[in-house]
C-alpha cells in the first residue's frame, strides 16, 4: 500500500482522474470531479445508489495500480446496509461509506448513474437520458430552536440547498401540511418529491425508496397503461383493459353523436375512462406490489378525442368541420386530484400535445418513440385504425394527416370479421393451381393442412378472420388470380373450384366451411377492404407528393394492426407504397411507447412539444388531391404506381381489366406468384 | 379649428404630449406615448374604463387652444353605451371612441387609470398603487380555419399577444375545460381573467366587466371579510361573524389542547372554519349583488394558529416550545378548490406569512398596513388579544415579539367583566374627594349622573364591565387614591366611604349597585389586569432594550381594544411606554387592512413578504430580561419609569410604599389628578 498522502483515483468509464487527500470517500471524490453517481441519501449509506467497482490491477494506461487495499475496509455503515438489503455483489462498494487509502481505477456502473441511458426499440436511434420530472431527495433537517424561529419548511428548504443546491424552491400546501408530522416521526429525516427542480411536491418521514409513474395509452378501444420505476426506468408492470367509454358508442364518431345527443354525456365519458385507469392503476399496483401513493406521475397519449375526454374536455367540435382543437399544447403539470386519479394526491399529469383535429397526442407519442425527426432518412409512420393517422418526413420538414380508412382492417364491416381472438383466422395462403387455402388460427400452432390442426382448434372452433387474415386472403386472392386488379372475384373460376361460388350478381371465396358456420370472402367485403386501403395509401401519396418525394426510406407501421400484419402482404394489397421490405417493420405501441419515454425523461417532453409545432398538418378532407389519389389506389396494389421494390420480392399479376383476367389467370397459373421466405 | 393634418395633444397630470394625425383615437394616442388609461375590452367602447374629459380653453402653459370641435362627435359606439350604462358626465367621453381633430388638452380622471391610488388610513403615508394579482382582458379571437389547425386555445393567445402583448401565457385546463363553449356563445368574442401576468385562469364568453376579490382576517372569535372590486379597490361589502371554532375551545391554547387530545380534531376545526368563510362569502356576494363566480382571489391573517387552521395546517406544534411554525413563507397561489371555497373554482388564494411561532400573519398585515418600516420614525405597534402582540422599530430595524398578556383586557377573569356589548360600563370617573363613581353604559347616550340614564340603560341593565372599562376604573382607582402604586386597595378608606368595603383580607371598590347585582372591582381584578398589562409593558420594554431606545415616537394600537380603549388611561395604568399623548392612536383593524392592501396590490405583497424576514422576532418565554421588566411593570404606572410626557397631560400620584399610602392620600385628596380634557 502507498504511503504518500494523496491518492490518484480514475473513474471509468468517464475517464475523468484527480488526486485527493487519503482518507477521502470515494463518493466525495467523484463529486468533486464531476463523475455522474447517483444518490438519494446524500451519501449516508442508507439508499444504495450509489455503488462502484473496484478495478483490480496494474493499468499501465493510467499509470495506477488498483488494489483492495487502497480502499478502506468495509464500514459498519455498508455492513448495516447489507443486513437490511442483503449482500453487496463482489467488489461492488457504497462509494459514500468508502474511503481512498491509495490509488485506485473505480468503475462507474450504469446503474449507479443518474444520467442512465433509456434504451429505445429501434438500434439505430440514439437512447434517451433518464431524467424524470419527479426526483426524491433525503436530508436531515435541523431541529426547531425557539432562539432560531425558522419555520421547517424554510429550515427544510436550507437543508436541500446545502445538501443538494436546491435552491428557491415552491412547494405545494400539503407538503406544508405534513411537513411536521414527517419531519418528527423521522427523527428529523425526510424525503422530500421535487418536480421540475423547483417545487416540493411530496414529503416522507424518514428515507424513501423508490417512486413510480404511470405511462398510459388511452384507445378507442383498449387502454394500456406501464407502471415504471422513476429512478430505474424499467417498467415494473404492465396492463390494459377495455375502454369502458364503448358503451357510449363502438368508435368515436359514434361517441361523439352520443355527446351532441345526450348533453352532459362527456361527462359520464370523462367519468368512466378515469374510472377505469383507477381501476387499472389500482392492478398495476397490486402487480408490482407498490403503494398507489408511490406513483408521482402520470403520461397520457390518446387522439384527439379521448385525448379531450380523458382530460375533462367536451370533444363535440372535433366531430365536425373545422375540427378544431380546444389546445394543440401538451398538458403540463395538472395535478393528479384534478382528475381525481388515485395515485399520490400531489402527483402531476403530463398530456403529450394534439397535432390537429384529427391527429392527436398518440401521434405525437409516435413521432417521439420514433424520432423521423432526427435523421436524413425519409421515414413513413403508420398508426391503422378507425382513422390511420400519418406521418412522413427528415429531420428537415415533417408532414402528418389523418385518413378515414374506416374499421375494415379491423375485421368491422367484414362479413366473416372479427377481432384478434383464439378462433381468428389470421395467416391464409392460396395455391394457385388447386385455389385451396390453407390458414392458420389463433390459439393453434399448426396450420389447417398439418396433423393436429383440427385438434388444436377444438376448443374455439374457427369462429372468424381478423384484421392480418383478411389483408392476407385478399392479397392472396388476388396472387392466385381469383380476384382481379380492380378487386372483382372472377365467376369464371366457379367451373373450376367449388371455393368460389355465386352470390345474387357477385362471388364469394369460401375460406373455411364447417358444421357450425361458413367463413366466405365476399365481394363487399373486397370493397371494404378496397375503401381502407385506398383511403390509407391516398393519405400517404398526398403526404409523399406535398414533400416532393416519389419513394420513402423506411415504413413503421404502430399499433396492434402493424405488429400483427405481415407487411409483404400489405403492400402487396397497397396498403403502404413500395419500400424495400427489410425497411417495412412494425413499431409496436409507439404511441405507448412514446408516453414512456415523456414519464422518464424531461427533454424528450420538451423536443416533442418542439417537434409538433412544426408538423405541417395536411386536411384531407379538403384536399382536392386527395380524391384523385383515392381513385387510383382503389386497384390492387394500384393502377399506376409499379412498385419495383415489391417486385423484387414477389410477381405480381399483370394489371389487366377485369372482363379480359378470367383467360389470363390460366397462364398466370403456369407462373405461380414465388414469395420471398 | 384647425386644418392642419397633426394635431397636438397634451394629457394631464402626466403631462405627455405629442403629435398625431388628425383621425387618431385619443385613447391610442395616450398608448402611444404610455399615458396610464385603463382598458378591459382593448378600445372597442365596451368597458366603459377608459373615460376621459376635454380641456376647453387656452393653455398657454401648453401652448394650446383645446376645443370641442377638436375631437369627433359622439360616435355610435358612445351612444350605445350611453344606451346601456347611462349617459356620461357632462364632457367625458370614452378615448377610444373618440378621435383628434385638433389640438386637446385631455384630462385623464384617476378613474380610468390603471395605477390609481389605493388611499392608507395614515394620511402621512404614501399610498399604494392598484395593482391587483387578476386582471381582465377582453379580445377577439379569430374563428378556426380547417387549413390552418391551430388550437381555439391557441388562437386565444395569439389574440392576447396581439392586443394586449401578454406573451407566454400559461393556463389552467378548466380554461381549456371552458373555452371552446365560451367562444361560440361569444361570438368569438371572450374575457380572460389573467393571474400574475402569467396564467389564465378563468374565461367568459363575450365581456366580463367586474372581478373581485375577498380579503380576510381570521381571528380567534370573530372573522371579517371584505369584498373588494379588484379593478377598482373598492369595498363593496364587508362582513363578520364569530368564528364557530369557539365550541372547540374559547381561546387558542385551549383549541390547541382539543387537538392534542382527540386527534383528528384539527380537521374538524379547519371544516368548521371553512364553512363558516363560505357563509360569510355567500353574505357577502349578495349584499353586494355580485356571483360568488366573479370572486377570484381572497387573502387572508390570522394569528398562527387561526392561520394554521384556515390552511389545514395541524397547529399543534404551537402549543408548546419550541412553537415551530410549519411554514413562516406566505402561502402564495393556493387554489381556492384546495381548500373548497366557494368563489370561483380558479381563484386564487393568498395568506399573508406568519413571522414566529407566536407572531402570525395577523401581525404581518399589521405592518403591511402601517409600514414602520417606511421610516425615520420609531414607531411601535400594539395588538392587543389573549396574547398581545408588539412589533417596534423603523426603516433600519424591525423587531417584534409576542406577550402572554390573557384575556383580562377582554373581560375575562374579571368578576364583573363582560364583552363590549349593550349593558357593559365602558367608561368610569371617581371623584378624589368623594370617591364617588360616574360612568357610561354601552348604548346608554348619558353619564350616570346625567338625566335620562335611567330610561337610557332601562332596556338592558347595567350587567357588567367591558374591557375599556376596566382599564378606566382602575386607573381612576389609582388617581383618587383608591389603591397604591402597587395596585393594593386601601381598606383604611372603607371608614369614609361605603364604596371601598371589606371582602375577606381584602377590599373592593363597588362601581354599581341596583336590585339585581353589584358590580365591584375586587384586588382580584386589580391583580389581574396588573398581571396583563405587566405582561404587555414587559414585552414592549423588552424589545426598547433590543432595540437601544429609551423612548418611541409614535405608539399604534390596533385592533378592537385599540379602538375602543382611552389612551390616556392605558398609559396611566402603565400598559403602553411614555409617549406624546397626540401620537398614541387607534389603528383600528391594521390586520384586516393588511390583507385587503396585499389583495390589491402585488408589489406589497412582495414588499411584506421581504420586510418580515428582517423581522427580529424575540422570544419573551426564554429571555431572562422579561421576568425582569415583568416584575417592574406590575407597579401603576410603573415602578421606575418616570413617564415625563404623561406627566405633562396628567398629575400622578407620587409612588409610595402601600403600607404608608393611606396617611399620604388624605394630601393627594387637596391635589387631585386633573385630566387634561
Amino acid at each position: 500500500m502507498p504511503d504518500a498522502d494523496d491518492a490518484l483515483v480514475v473513474f471509468t468509464p468517464s475517464g475523468r482522474r484527480g488526486r485527493f487527500p487519503v482518507g477521502t470517500p470515494v463518493l466525495e471524490a467523484a463529486r468533486a470531479l464531476g463523475v455522474d453517481i447517483d444518490s438519494v441519501c446524500g451519501g449516508r449509506g442508507l439508499c444504495g445508489r450509489c455503488q462502484v467497482d473496484l478495478c483490480e490491477g496494474r493499468f499501465s494506461k493510467h499509470g495506477v495500480e488498483s488494489w483492495p487495499d487502497h480502499l478502506t475496509a468495509k464500514s459498519p455503515t455498508e455492513q448495516a446496509w447489507e443486513t437490511r438489503r442483503g449482500p453487496l455483489r463482489d467488489g461492488r462498494r457504497l462509494s459514500c461509506s468508502t474511503q481512498l487509502l491509495g490509488d485506485a481505477v473505480i468503475d462507474v456502473p450504469s446503474s449507479s448513474q443518474v444520467h442512465r441511458q433509456i434504451v429505445r426499440k429501434r438500434a439505430e436511434v440514439l437512447d434517451i437520458e433518464l431524467d424524470p420530472i419527479v426526483r426524491l431527495y433525503y436530508v436531515e433537517v435541523q431541529e426547531p430552536d425557539m432562539h432560531v424561529p425558522a419555520s421547517d419548511l424554510r429550515r427544510l428548504k436550507d437543508a436541500l440547498a446545502y445538501d443538494w443546491n436546491l435552491v428557491e424552491l415552491e412547494n405545494d400546501i400539503r407538503v406544508v401540511q405534513q411537513l411536521q408530522a414527517a419531519l418528527r416521526q423521522g427523527g428529523w429525516g425526510v424525503t422530500v418529491a421535487v418536480y421540475d427542480d423547483r417545487r416540493i411536491i411530496g414529503v416522507w418521514s424518514g428515507f424513501q425508496e423508490q417512486i413510480y409513474g404511470m405511462a398510459v395509452d388511452v384507445g378507442s378501444t383498449t387502454i394500456a397503461a406501464h407502471l415504471c420505476n422513476l429512478q430505474t426506468g424499467v417498467v415494473v408492470a404492465s396492463s390494459g383493459r377495455m375502454n369502458p367509454q364503448i358503451r357510449f358508442g363502438e368508435d368515436l364518431m359514434s361517441r361523439v353523436s352520443y355527446i351532441m345527443m345526450n348533453p352532459g354525456g362527456e361527462l359520464a365519458m370523462t367519468r368512466s375512462v378515469r374510472d377505469a385507469l383507477n381501476e387499472l392503476t389500482v392492478e398495476l399496483a397490486a402487480e408490482a406490489d407498490v403503494h398507489v401513493d408511490a406513483i408521482l406521475e402520470a403520461t397520457f397519449v390518446g387522439n384527439p378525442i379521448m385525448q379531450s375526454l380523458v382530460f375533462g374536455i367536451n370533444p363535440v367540435e372535433l366531430g365536425g368541420a373545422p375540427f378544431a382543437l380546444a389546445t394543440d399544447e401538451a398538458i403540463d403539470g395538472l395535478w393528479a386530484t384534478e382528475m381525481d386519479l388515485v395515485i399520490h394526491p400531489s402527483a402531476r399529469v403530463y398530456g403529450l400535445p394534439c397535432i390537429a383535429g384529427h391527429v392527436g397526442a398518440d401521434t405525437a407519442g409516435m413521432i417521439l418513440s420514433e424520432t423521423p425527426y432526427l435523421g436524413e432518412e425519409l421515414m413513413l409512420l403508420v398508426d391503422v385504425g378507425t382513422n390511420a393517422e400519418i406521418v412522413l418526413g427528415n429531420r428537415h420538414r415533417l408532414l402528418a394527416c389523418s385518413s378515414p380508412t374506416g374499421p375494415a382492417f379491423e375485421g368491422a364491416q367484414i362479413s366473416g370479421g372479427q377481432r384478434a381472438a383464439s378462433g381468428a383466422i389470421e395467416r391464409v395462403r392460396i395455391d394457385p393451381l388447386t385455389l385451396e387455402p390453407r390458414y392458420k388460427v389463433i390459439g393453434c400452432e399448426q396450420w389447417s393442412d398439418e396433423a393436429g390442426f383440427e385438434e388444436g382448434v377444438a376448443p374455439y372452433g374457427v369462429t372468424g378472420i381478423c384484421g392480418s387474415g383478411i389483408i392476407e386472403v385478399i392479397a392472396e386472392m388476388y396472387l392466385a388470380g381469383i380476384i382481379s386488379q380492380d378487386g372483382v372475384v372472377q365467376g369464371g373460376l366457379s367451373s373450376r373450384s367449388g371455393r368460389v361460388v355465386a352470390e345474387g350478381r357477385t362471388f364469394s371465396y369460401v375460406l373455411h366451411r364447417d358444421d357450425s358456420r361458413t367463413l366466405a370472402i365476399t365481394q363487399n367485403d373486397i370493397r371494404a377492404i378496397q375503401l381502407a386501403k385506398a383511403a390509407l395509401y391516398a393519405g400517404i401519396r398526398l403526404l409523399m407528393e406535398q414533400f416532393g418525394t416519389e419513394r420513402v426510406d423506411r415504413i413503421r407501421l404502430a399499433g396492434a394492426f402493424g405488429a400483427h400484419i405481415d407487411v409483404k402482404y400489405a403492400m402487396i394489397l397497397g396498403l403502404i407504397p413500395d419500400c424495400d421490405l427489410d425497411y417495412v417493420t412494425s413499431a409496436g405501441n409507439a404511441a405507448g411507447t412514446g408516453a414512456r419515454i415523456a414519464l422518464l425523461s424531461r427533454k424528450a417532453r420538451r423536443e416533442i412539444e418542439e417537434v409538433v409545432r412544426r408538423v405541417e398538418k395536411i386536411e384531407t378532407a379538403t384536399e382536392p388531391r386527395f380524391q384523385e389519389h383515392f381513385v387510383s389506389a382503389m386497384a390492387i396494389p394500384h393502377k399506376s404506381d409499379p412498385f419495383p421494390l415489391l417486385r423484387e420480392h414477389v410477381s405480381l399479376p399483370l394489371g389487366v381489366p377485369a372482363e379480359h383476367h378470367a383467360r389470363r389467370t390460366s397462364r398466370r397459373r403456369r407462373a405461380p406468384s414465388s414469395l420471398s421466405p
